[in-house]
């Protein structure tokens, strides 16, 4: 059972600690089977009150996805403002994005498994500000790669896959024993930007697998 | 709900029709919130006859994971007979993890979203196939990176990030919108490898960010 923690007098920080503490009991125990009772143990607030500023379970799941997705487009936007080369942009959006899912794993666990659980219309809302911050990471991604990029890979597949490096860590991070934010960061822009073996533009080729051949050249060759 | 499909005369299909059918269940409603008799009703068969071969519904979570690890391991090392040669090994690792995931969306939801839901001793079991695999997986890269890995990058983090890549595909991937698996294969080995911009050996090098200076080389520079 989560331990109660000390009640701010600010209202901003209580609903902060509200938000953080519920998703913790949504990331363990699964949306459906917390009750609004569990969480008002676990945050010792009266359930009358729960009631009067969430309105309900379904929006209380809609209040952590909607701050989580806004706090780091936000927080991105205003980082952003540092730079404009492209590279520098790129590695910001990996940063902003590692070090809020590092530190915030049970709202990861639950905008990953708790997407589906909000209803429409709020699931619409929150799938908007998604599509805001996605949009972004795309136009981030596009002005790193000027190249045509090869068959099979294109800016939508290569920035979910770049997603896919980022949402999987909440699965496998273990602090005492993986790199922090910063080393991260550099390990998955890293892998992104030039993989994981040097001198690509030499190594890189066909593989003959089974008999067939298969290109797997992901952008043109360099001019050189 | 699920429509019922006709039931086979062969046991092993008639096994894994059940196990399929399970599986969709589960992807859709949550193992919490899915009875066995939802499942009778969506495979047709006697609620006595599941707990028969079932026993109950931990078990049959337990054979839908396992059953999904044994399928991936034993398909791969049968691939792996084929080729020694390293890039070509992971190249069979990534197809072979993807083809199985893209063709069964519902297991991978089931793996990702109810691997806690699988009480010990038998989630203990499937983590022992589990780590059998990612040693299968983590030795395929290991022969295809010989070179030392810089500071931040190893090969767990390595490995790990491209189970990312592969294991995030179910959350975006439309089957009329984005490639097949033989071009997906391609597009994740050819970012993994070389990354999603050109010459890597050349390009890649120190960003500055906010003022201080932060190293992305993922490995060191090649000797040429």
């Amino acid at each position: 059972m989560p331990k109660p923690l000390p009640i701010s007098r600010d209202p901003k920080s209580k609903l902060d600690r509200i938000l953080r503490i519920s998703a913790r009991c949504f990331a363990e125990k699964g949306f459906d089977a917390t009750s609004m009772r569990d969480i008002s143990r676990a945050t010792s607030s009266s359930l009358s009150g729960l009631y009067y500023y969430f309105k309900s379970k379904q929006y209380l799941l809609y209040l952590i996805q909607n701050s989580a997705f806004i706090t780091i487009l936000e927080r991105l936007q205003s980082r952003l403002q540092a730079t404009e080369d492209p590279s520098e942009r790129l590695y910001l959006l990996v940063q902003n994005h590692v070090e809020y899912f590092l530190s915030h794993p049970n709202e990861m666990k639950v905008l990953s498994h708790e997407e589906e659980a909000l209803e429409p219309p709020l699931r619409d809302q929150v799938g908007s500000i998604k599509r805001r911050y996605f949009a972004l990471a795309r136009q981030i991604f596009e002005e790193v790669v000027v190249d045509d990029l090869a068959p099979g890979l294109n800016s939508r597949v290569a920035v979910l896959s770049l997603f896919g490096m980022m949402n999987w860590v909440y699965k496998w991070h273990k602090p005492e024993l993986d790199p922090g934010a910063e080393d991260l960061t550099a390990a998955i822009v890293g892998i992104f930007l030039h993989g994981v073996i040097p001198g690509s533009a030499r190594t890189r080729g066909l593989f003959v697998v089974g008999g067939s051949r298969r290109d797997t050249r992901v952008v043109l060759e360099s001019a050189d």
